[in-house]
């Protein structure tokens, strides 16, 4: 099976914001407590962060994390977690039904953040709290002193301000599970006010507005179009969540399911041109894709915890999805629609980082390891930095029933002009055909393949475990070649590929 | 005059809930101060609480007791009422002009219900106040421990939760006097975000939302569309209150109310019905009546203090109403009506229970007794047990302007299989003649009378006092028999009864 | 160029309220810090407060002072500004990108209107805040003792309750640049239950709800009816602000703004009338113009401190417009406006009263001294209590674009009937000739020329300075003549001017 691939230096998407690599950590389950805390473990540093698990996350070279939260966020008090540890309250946790001891808190996080060389992408909790609150944190994050709140995080041991300039307007609040849901209109106006009051305090700030927790939801495009009519002078990102899952087992549905997050991202692209026009603005606002995953493998797991029939317990196991190889090219084509996407999409973090659905996870007092999932982030996230290539595709397509013609071969392109690289990304959807490929590359002169890695494996369900961290990694493919402007190569069935080539 | 009434032990209405007997203590007047509590009291058992009080109230066998109000509640801090007494603050109470010790709080009451054997059934602050201190408040009731306001709890001495599962969302919001009163459209969205918070800590509570105040409200019926159409799927019962009155001295118009007040309940049944089917529900709400009474011979001696005439006294003499025997006879409807819509009211509180619109009155320092209305209701609520009868009535009847034909003859009949009793309240509504009442009771076997019991006076005006508090009293009546499946028994023009049979 | 005024004592508009004459003092630049508080200061008195400045207060004879915003009030904690100073938080000021202090709170606030013989009119805070903190501060205030806050307030070492009795519900409201700016129907429902749980604690209060920012928004002036649509029945005043400026540099279009102002109160008193009609409701709801000035000469200085540029500066210059000589003419015009509406304006304040937009000015360590505009307003407060008379005015008129004809002759006049004095106030809006004024007295009997005073000067922008206080000053005049019922006098091109009769 052939398909064509046409590349041109000059006929570029976008350059791509960094913060497309993003990931997410939650207090939620594993993620914090025994996930990047742990006091106990082998390789805990002087403020009980584990060593082990921040190698993972620089080797992942994670440019922003999300905290605290997620559904945690919206009815969490951020004065919980400041000062000395002990007279810290512990709370229950109403959105995962669990406990938390608030050992960890914003000078934890921004220190391990500084130890696993990323940047905090902060959310303010506006289910439970509003505009107050909120004013204050940022306040005590972001003043550099002689203020109350300033002031407290000096006598709590930070000097310097964190100066955090990407903050979350709360965390999905379209959706009806959320602690102090709201309507469009009411969020509209919540987050309108709360973002004029910080941007009162910063006018540099990046504000991120909620939009829909997913494309299915009843309120969908409607929320969007409500909230920024509300917000849009005020605010730079609009926030989308999608997760997904393959409970049919149906692997080309499921690996076509990227389609749809297009069809979402270019909806969502589209009301942001409507509201924009309405309001007669000038300025732009963007997508901040802050939560996508696949999940679904564990959920009948957690059902029982989060009804509440474990009590309150705290950091249990809840969310921990054992990715499986076929998770891999999903992953995979979800990081070729963003970078293909990069003109809209300038934010995207992968929920979540540790344990909770995350590429990496601990035992408790022992190793840390990749799920399978880590390979693909790995590769867009190290290598996939520069200028999104407008790529026009030829290949082969099969029918799905919600989208019509789905190409076999999933593909995008990230030209780095300094280091005169261009890397593919490419999935092959089909279930057994190789697929031969020729891409042209046009006015990049003579290129070389300097990388060719492949991740594949006979078993789909086949996952990565503690004790068998390897069944599924990244492996180096030869014979594939660049000759009279052309790569050609050949792309395994149900694969996931990366080459590299450089001038 | 004759009447005659038809019962088939296999035509029922449904199953009582005791809770169709419950009360109400508000920290109003002397219903707690010089009321429940009176730690200088001869009677005064370890916490202050006089035991006097507690035993007429375990006389009457009150299922629950609703705290802490009724509009009190809408601006009251629960936090005031908790730690070492001497560090309580005291608040001006703004609904109903007071000053408010906060002497007693959520551990004194709990501690009373326990004394007078009795349940709790709380209220969360929703005028001035919303999801995140109800969620609070709930933790500290019902926690176990290990958490910030569970622990505190256990820090003022009380180790085990009450676990109250009965919660009121906020007290007739509908009502424009309410500290924060909120449209139906405001409260509705709160109520159902503060219920999901509740609910999110423990799925089994029992929430009460708000209906009307009273049939007469503007807002009314569709205060009780709107709010259910917020809230239908997070409630279990929506609240109605109705006082009665006979300023117009007019007996017989007096005595039909309890017509109106049945009208009432099978409109807002019919609403629920409506939300019911429009939101493709299938789990039920039912109707909290929780707060009913005869309510008028006071009203002009509150006028000062309640205008603020007399500054901010505590705990002055406030809703003082004297019972009369006429209000006998109007309780009795009232209980009637409540039996007869078994079906959909499942919850009834007598507001109030000590002081204030209540059978209970004390004097400082001085005795406790027994009003008027003690009687019917303690007739109810003792014997008022089991299932409620579908009665067949044929009464003659008089003409009243606004609800038509109302029958001389009042009554329902309570079934208890277990104890293999029948009981039946009467009430006469007639102002000169007597009821030739006979009863067929098909089914049951043969039964005799164990009981009869009268209410009547000659003079409708007559009130118990602390001095004469037996002016009213209820007797054992003779002469009623039971053959041939049938009751026959001559009921008093104007006189309340009694009447158990048993197989 | 003649002119000819009647008046008569009988025809009157209204009583003057003196509330008219009233100021106002936000925490905003030096009013507070080296405008009213300068501890180091010569005339420092015990409290930290200027002698020197409290001097020229008294001069002004102001009724009432406005406090504490203005814009600096909807994030206000007046909790901030109570107990030992040194306790007291640093906060970010978010209207004005400065630090407060909260050196001075409602404790030396009130010590200074008591020295400056001077009231109180307070303003809660309904941007960040609601409810709850108003009837908290409103308690601080007003309740005598034996309760939470009032206690506080004697702990504080205020025994007597200050028994505040004018208090606004918020500042402009419908101001999109308002820290927690509302739309009129959330605004209206806030105020509406703030203002029922004010009036719960004390029925007589007088609140002012706010009505437009100016005549220039958008939401003008539906904003007023949606507002007073919620409130009717619970406030007695609607604010209304406007600013005045001359960017153009074209007095006569500038000084015809008067116009502009009245046709505003005008509109207003509609709006009172139809929403009166509406609520068919008896009680009278007035205009309070609780912010008026020129307002334009320093918006340029200050744009960089308001935009962040200069940091957080506690108590920078901000809003030190430097008055000229045009600028009285056109508070002259202004307040022959209030006065000529004195029967639905009862009260206005002139915004502010030091350093900001304001008659007074200090000089950190130095003196105090008179802005041009300090002369109109004396002249007013002083000389204008009474009551406001209906005169009968035939002027020749010039031509404005948005205004139609405008008189040059712009007068009022007020009837002290003890005194037994009539007092003109009068602005010459011509450029080059004198008015010849005639003024006929029906019903006054004999009056005399009394005082005469004339604000004048050949450059309109002059400014009196620090070093040259009395660039502009107020001069008597002579050669004014009264007979035969008539008072003669010539009024020079662009002139101010007061004259007093006595009989």
């Amino acid at each position: 099976m052939k398909a064509a691939v046409t590349a041109h230096s000059k006929y570029t998407i976008s350059d791509i914001d960094p913060r497309l690599y993003g990931s997410f950590i939650e207090h939620l389950g594993r993620a914090v407590y025994t996930g990047i805390y742990e006091p106990d473990h082998a390789t805990a540093d002087e403020n009980g962060m584990r060593r082990d698990v921040i190698d993972l996350v620089k080797e992942l070279n994670v440019p922003i994390v999300r905290y605290p939260g997620g559904n945690f966020v919206s009815a969490y008090n951020w004065e919980d977690g400041i000062g000395p540890k002990e007279d810290r309250p512990t709370r229950l946790d109403l959105a995962w039904h669990t406990s938390e001891s608030n050992q960890v808190g914003i000078h934890e996080f921004a220190e391990w953040c500084v130890s696993a060389n990323t940047e905090m992408m902060l959310a303010v909790n506006l289910g439970s709290r509003g505009l107050d609150e909120a004013r204050n944190f940022l306040e005590y994050v972001n003043h550099s002193g002689g203020s109350e709140w300033s002031d407290k995080r000096i006598a709590n041991g930070r000097k310097e301000p964190w100066d955090v300039k990407l903050w979350c307007l709360g965390n999905e609040m379209d959706g009806p599970w959320q602690i102090g849901h709201k309507t469009a209109d009411e969020y509209g106006r919540l987050a309108h006010e709360t973002a004029k009051a910080m941007r009162a305090f910063d006018s540099s700030l990046e504000l991120v507005v909620c939009g829909s927790s997913n494309a299915h939801m009843p309120t969908y495009p409607e929320w969007e179009a409500t909230v920024l009519d509300h917000t849009y002078n005020e605010v730079d990102y609009i926030s989308l969540h999608m997760y997904f899952e393959n409970r049919a087992k149906n692997t080309a549905n499921y690996l076509a399911r990227s389609i749809e997050l297009d069809n979402y991202i270019g909806t969502v692209a589209g009301v942001i041109d409507y509201v924009k026009a309405k309001k007669r603005s000038s300025r732009n606002v963007y997508i901040s894709f802050d939560e996508w995953n696949v999940w679904y493998h564990s959920k009948e797991r957690d059902k029982a915890t989060l009804a509440g029939a474990n009590g309150w317990p705290h950091a249990p196991a809840l969310l921990e999805d054992d990715y499986n190889f076929e998770d891999v090219l999903q992953v995979g084509c979800i990081l070729n629609t963003f970078i293909n996407r990069a003109d809209v999409v300038k934010i995207a973090c992968l929920a979540q980082l540790i344990n909770v659905i995350a590429p990496i996870m601990t035992v408790p007092g022992g190793p840390a390891w990749r799920q399978t999932i880590f390979y693909p982030y790995y590769f867009a996230s190290v290598y996939g930095r520069g200028t999104a290539l407008k790529l026009m595709v030829d290949s082969p397509t099969y029918k799905v029933d919600d989208l019509g013609d789905v190409p076999y071969l999933d593909v995008s392109a990230v030209h780095d002009a300094d280091k005169k690289t261009v890397t593919f990304f490419i999935v092959n959807r089909h279930g057994t055909e190789t697929l031969d490929l020729d891409a042209s590359l046009l006015e990049f002169g003579a290129l070389r393949v300097i990388d060719d890695q492949v991740v594949a494996h006979a078993d789909l369900n086949i996952t990565n475990t503690a004790d068998k961290p390897d069944n599924v990694v990244a492996k180096a493919v030869t014979g594939t070649s660049f000759a009279d402007g052309k790569l050609s190569a050949r792309i395994a069935p149900l694969s996931y590929r990366m080459i590299r080539l450089q001038a």
